[in-house]
């Protein structure tokens, strides 16, 4: 075989990701060809703006590629190494322990293998920092001392990656009482031609049962000077923050709860006023929220904002965990999830709604062929979202796209999503996404479904179409 | 790359949907070759038997193609056309509103990209039509005009194209009510050799929660001279009806309801005479007709006929179109589904008796391998039924065989069932589904697991064997 | 095509379940030649020790392949042969009835086309017993006198084979009352090298609502001399027990109850009395259950024993021929499953416990994305078990390797299980699953996702690594 890497070289072959069989490779190739260099469309992601905006130089190499990355850190904690010991929870690490955090991760690269993780901590260390050996514990101070030595260079500060990355829009995820500062600076700042855009978040405004929720919804009344008090007020003070997020750009709402469930209550500001005084049972709290998640679909026919729904994970599974070192510690758990019926008063009020766009993700695979794709290949508002979590990975979607063309195709799909804190592997999570469509259509291109033309233009499509029709970018 | 289409043409590649790797696609070729030009038997779909009793020439292509078909105007609809603008629920159309229609699924080609429904559109547009060109604004006019012509011909009427198509059974879903004198019609016509059979299909006799169940159990009384005031002339009533179907050549009886519970009544006399009256709740109905699809398994024991059970999906999901539209308008979605436990009563009781065929068919694919795959794996009158809606598409049909082959083997799959209303398509859909299983089949013999002249037997056997067996035909 | 076999001959291709494609299959090839000849670590099994410990040759063909494989009986009776007809529930067979079950498999052989038991059987005639046709009505004979010609040779007894096989270690399942004096008698040994472990499976003495189950509990006193009739003389007692395992080589306990349920009591004392004096209701005895399962935890935490659980399956679902013919009749049916939920209990207790090792079985494949490869990528204690029954098979394997490796890795995996009760299709079962995870890690190679030393590395790890620190073996 000719172009095998040397044992122990880190070079991210041209091909991967594309199929092994020579004939559809060489289809693929031409499809990815035409789309690798495309500018990013990011709609849904996690980056905090801050760090766009005060443009300071990323510390280390751990800061950068372990500690927050909650896929990174708990498959280590899988094989034994604990959380503190990846300076989970620390705060910004002495170089001797952040060397050490890194020395873990290359001491343990062999329990990446065959993870999305591996792919993309592979291609950010090839692609953007030149690396060249594979991370191992013998390489791992070399490795660790190319990173720190790069990201001393102006080259590498967060402002001239998002250019080298090609990023041309980039939403971040924001809580509604947030005054996003951050994006003003950044859109009033000549020098940064980039668009960086808020989501709004309001999942713990709509948690009644949730430790925290009266301070929060008093806090969201105080900073929409809306009195909060009423359920009118909650409503209306909802009404507020989405206007100040939609004059700084924002362009979506994101909604994470247990389930999608969307069930009107005949008398909501009762029920409203029970969670404010505490009476409210658990089940009335739900309840509560699904009538609001109702109210936001309203919203989002009024004001335009695509409403975006994560639904189905058990959230902090390992309370221990949690309790030491704060959520998104790596033991978010996925759950059984269905749309069919939960969003069905939903979709019965607004499903044909023209200003309603509705991305469904899931991290339940279940549902693509037997729910997403059959909704959103009737409903004009809905959208199938991009794998998600535990899914943006090479096999998962493969198995979306398998899933869902044959009742949606290729139109009724979000674009990808790359959803990330990572910053850094921004570029190789779309350049995957871009790879495995390629792929894709490859297949059906040689199953002779599709004309090769037909292949090119839905592979540009998704890449450059979709998002921006579905995220109104 | 030689054989490559010019862009634009509708050349349907006679390797299509083989598989891509070439040795394999070389087996699966010659397994392909034995079974193309078989029979085609069709022992479940919707096809009015009008069409053929009557024999009246195709009015348009809009009407053949688009309007009646729900997979075609589900996803038109998704794409942004109005029902409305495709005719539906207008009845037959005048030569410039069919034109309209018809230019709307042209333009909207790409959104098809990847479905079935453009696959069974371009293969019979291409072999029945002889269209040569790519579907689109451009060449729409032209198009209509192909099929349009040879409509008017001779060869083009429903019992030329049924002789065309090969078709040596055609089974019609009916109402328990229908006088089927449009079978006896055909069976007496010696002029038609064909065989079109009815399905006994009581759906909307079983479930007293539905709006006007009380009338449609009087009119099955009247029709059948007995009387459905009680229990016992309901169920003989049932039992008259099935007798009429089966004079009639029948050899299955259909069901499709949101779940295959089958828990017998205490007191059957009481919960129907409790609907009859209106005083039974939403659950003693749904409890009532659990009873009863008990009782049409033990009728199945007793006459023979196959019993069909196609569950799981929420009807009319969209009401406001339900209501301006009617139903079968594209707006069912599938549900979560299970069989293993609100079947056992049935199968506790006739599941090893020797009369009865039971076909299981499902909308939720993870059912395949566990659940189907297992029962049909251990009772002698259980078969996995083909791929159902939705499911009913190239990747869906190999997960099936790979979910279901495992536990079950070839033997107790019911063999294809096209289930289809738009009788243009009857060949291609067949076809397909011979090249997947040629495909699956092949890909066995590449991997060493069956010899080739197994692999060819089976084939034959999942054409001409399974249907005639398992329905008994 | 060269090497193709000639039409009825019997003779597994060297390549079998290698990857079609020529460049995949050249490196599966690679792959698998390097574990190809490791010994057999076979962690969880249902070989009769005594088998073993006697050294009693195999009585005939039909005993062997046939009667007590549920596998093979299923399908011959879903295919219309009955299990009396398959001697199932009679005993020993004279040698006529023993060849006419033999018989009936042979003329069935097209039944098993596609199947796991078609390729171990074929793998076991071919290579234990040198058998070179295909099994048809024509064979029947011959194959059933090479069989039994080769069963009168010493090189047949079960011991030999044990050799010959190259099982390293064995472990049987074990009722916790059983003395385990086979095992016992084999460690003693000096002239059977080999290792054969017991296995605690205590579910019998968990089910309160089970006939029989306060015999059960009170037998477990008279064993262990324990008096069981208060809550803590059933924990003290299991303790002794699991003790008593322990000193005859156990590593593992094993429990397989219809779902994973782990909340503990308030008041175990309590349910405990009310379930021995047959008070408490079926959901009472649940509740006891899975209170129970929790103990069972924090004795494997206690007593360092791995915990396996293979829940998930409706025992005995058509009741007519469990009593006829008893358990274990092949109508065993999965059920949809769960993890996520019902065992957080257990995980926040003991999920991080540096001596908990917690395997996870399921015959429900939806849980192995969203659920067990989650779980197993951040919990330290939990492994992702091999796919289990009805999933032991080609495609089955292929999708678990799919559908966990993106979460959770491969070292997160519990290695291959047999589970199995035919010995001679013990070597054949684990050459299957090296196969398929060399075509698995073959694929990754082929799309630059792994090196090819890191494959290598990673196939070895699974055949030789996993099931010794996974088992503690």
């Amino acid at each position: 075989m000719t172009g095998m890497p040397a044992p122990g070289a880190l070079a991210p072959h041209p091909d991967r990701l594309l199929p092994a069989e020579p004939g559809v490779r060489s289809i693929a190739r031409r499809l990815y060809d035409a789309v690798r260099d495309l500018p990013i469309l990011s709609p849904h992601g996690h980056v905090d703006p801050r760090t766009l905006a005060d443009d300071v130089p990323f510390s280390d190499p751990a800061a950068l590629f372990v500690t927050p990355d909650h896929y990174v850190t708990r498959l280590l904690h899988a094989n034994g190494v604990s959380l503190s010991d990846l300076g989970v929870g620390h705060g910004p690490l002495p170089e001797a322990e952040a060397r050490a955090v890194w020395r873990r991760l290359c001491e343990h690269w062999p329990v990446f293998a065959g993870t999305p993780s591996r792919y993309w901590l592979e291609s950010a260390l090839a692609e953007v920092f030149d690396v060249t050996v594979r991370p191992s514990a013998a390489t791992a101070d070399d490795v660790y001392d190319r990173v720190a030595e790069r990201l001393t260079k102006d080259a590498y500060r967060p402002r001239a990656l998002f250019e080298r990355f090609g990023i041309e829009v980039l939403a971040t995820t924001d809580d509604p009482c947030d005054d996003l500062a951050a994006h003003a600076g950044l859109a009033a700042d000549p020098s940064f031609p980039g668009r960086v855009v808020p989501t709004f978040r309001p999942d713990r405004y709509l948690e009644a049962a949730a430790p925290g929720w009266a301070d929060a919804v008093a806090r969201l009344g105080e900073v929409s000077g809306v009195d909060t008090g009423s359920y009118a007020g909650w409503v209306a003070a909802m009404e507020r923050r989405r206007e100040h997020f939609r004059a700084h750009g924002a362009t979506s709402a994101d909604h994470s709860h247990e389930d999608v469930g969307t069930e009107p209550l005949d008398d909501p500001e009762r029920g409203y006023r029970a969670a404010l005084a505490g009476t409210a049972t658990r089940a009335e709290c739900v309840a509560l929220r699904r009538h609001m998640l109702l109210e936001m679909a309203r919203m989002s026919c009024d004001d335009g904002l695509v409403m975006t729904l994560h639904p189905g994970v058990r959230r902090n599974h390992h309370s221990p965990t949690a309790e030491r070192f704060g959520p998104d510690t790596g033991h978010d758990i996925p759950l059984r999830t269905e749309f069919t019926d939960p969003l069905r008063p939903l979709l019965e009020r607004f499903g044909t709604h023209p200003a309603l766009h509705l991305v469904l993700f899931t991290l339940d695979e279940t549902v693509f062929s037997r729910e997403l794709g059959p909704l959103a290949g009737f409903y004009p508002s809905v959208y199938v979202g991009a794998p998600w979590w535990f899914l943006d990975a090479p096999e998962a979607v493969r198995r979306f796209r398998r899933a869902v063309t044959e009742s949606a195709g290729f139109r009724r799909t979000s674009g990808f999503i790359d959803d990330t804190r990572a910053f850094c592997s921004i570029p190789a999570r779309h350049d995957m996404s871009r790879r495995l469509d390629s792929g894709s259509l490859a297949q059906l291109v040689a199953e002779h479904v599709l004309d090769e033309d037909e292949a090119l233009e839905t592979a540009v499509d998704l890449v450059a179409g979709r998002p921006r029709e579905v995220f109104k970018l």
